[in-house]
């Protein structure tokens, strides 16, 4: 379930995304551009997307509520409408580089355009990402080696079960970055005080812990080059209600690609606790 | 709507009820004992109640949502559920030290005991409370008059309105506590780190600010004595759902009474970010 290979060297190879504005980046996702997101647009923050039926929306919320570090709930719009308070003039069904489409838990199609798959009874989900936290990462001078390689970050289902609502429920999933050990404590330090974009990490060291057997075989986005010395490092990930679809088998769902967020027009910065 | 003077002076003077365990607080209100509970079973996080029908529970959660800060959700019950994660043991419908029964927004009972009106549909809400972060202020150093003076922390409904959420809109409601100059950078600094409990004030200093008149006449709770150089800070309430039920009149709630709050096991430390 690895992203693409024609996704991958889009955006993190062109060094000028960075410098993107977040309503340049949504243009160029509208126009068609796909890749993963990290860096884009730097300092603005992404969000993860899940649209579910009206009839599903509160098992959805609830399941959010209950397991807020891999899902921390941004926005959630009303049902059939596609703007979204946390960025002006946007398009939730056409301003992502990738979506997934869901029925009854199965991906059926992954297009660059969602408006076919719209419905009137969508509720969409805006769900912290992690790559807010990496800004204040490397601000603290925290190497992110995945963004440093001109990948997608590796992303992992674990054998940890998140806590169930209503006909939701399934595993926890988490991002994963190698982190060298005297960066270890500014790592968690600055990423505990971002706690809308999941916060603290929720593992660290052996993958074991979190029932993950290879690191070198990621669910989801791209396996990355980690230095003799690295720690891995664990944070709740917001994919993880994509894993609840396919668990719980929701008639339908749309969702973003993994990696391939949501770009608001929110700073980095506002989600600092302190 | 303040207090009722015979609730004021049960707890605070007592001073070993800050040594209770939270069981032991919660069997005592179980038997009847009523009165604010600022300081009760201290460094054991507290929490307001709000139950609704769960034809209203979707409305009330996304309320939530849009609204951290005056409604930090830290538990959902299923429907018909008087248990709680948070307390082992706990009864919702006996366990708190006073009860307020809402019909079509109005203020209809005062129980202590719920069951009498406990209903098999009704969701129940538990939301992070400031008197939780007055244990991290307490820890700074930081002076809380209301509980030097044996009071109920003052309560204002605000100017401010919350951001809507289907059925259900209203006010800001916020606390306030006088704060010394020299100890305002502490107050704001630990209350931050507790995102989960309101976490930094929305306001400092006038009140007009936040549209309210006059600081000696709260709309909840007691009037606080404070010093010459004192500054009013505001911090976003958990009564703030309270104030929607009147605004928006759904059939039926309950909630705890102002001040007198829900016991849980959790440590308030537990939601300290860093």
């Amino acid at each position: 379930m690895s992203t693409e290979t024609e996704d991958r060297p889009v955006l993190l190879v062109e060094e000028h995304a960075r410098a993107w504005s977040p309503e340049t980046a949504r243009a160029r996702f509208r126009e068609g551009l796909t890749g993963p997101t990290a860096g884009v647009a730097a300092g603005h923050t992404q969000a993860n997307l899940i649209s579910v039926p009206a009839d599903w929306a509160y098992d959805m919320l609830l399941f959010c509520q209950r397991n807020p570090k891999p899902c921390p709930v941004l926005d959630v719009t009303d049902a059939g409408s596609w703007t979204t308070v946390l960025a002006d003039g946007a398009d939730l069904r056409t301003d992502l580089p990738r979506y997934r489409v869901w029925r009854d838990g199965e991906l059926v199609d992954e297009p660059t355009d969602a408006r076919a798959y719209w419905r009137d009874d969508l509720v969409s989900f805006l769900i912290g990402c992690s790559f807010t936290f990496e800004w204040a990462l490397g601000e603290a001078g925290v190497p992110i080696r995945h963004v440093e390689q001109g990948r997608n970050v590796p992303m992992y289902v674990t054998g940890r079960q998140c806590r169930p609502a209503g006909r939701l429920h399934g595993p926890l999933v988490v991002s994963m970055r190698p982190v060298p050990p005297e960066h270890l404590a500014a790592a968690i330090r600055e990423s505990s005080l971002l706690p809308a974009v999941h916060g603290s990490p929720v593992h660290c060291g052996d993958p074991s812990g979190l029932g993950i057997d290879d690191l070198g075989r990621p669910d989801f986005g791209d396996a990355v080059d980690a230095e003799p010395d690295d720690i891995p490092v664990f944070w709740a990930c917001g994919v993880t209600p994509q894993a609840a679809v396919m668990a719980s088998r929701p008639p339908f769902a749309l969702t973003h690609a993994p990696g391939q967020m949501f770009l608001t027009d929110a700073r980095d910065e506002q989600y600092r606790v302190a």
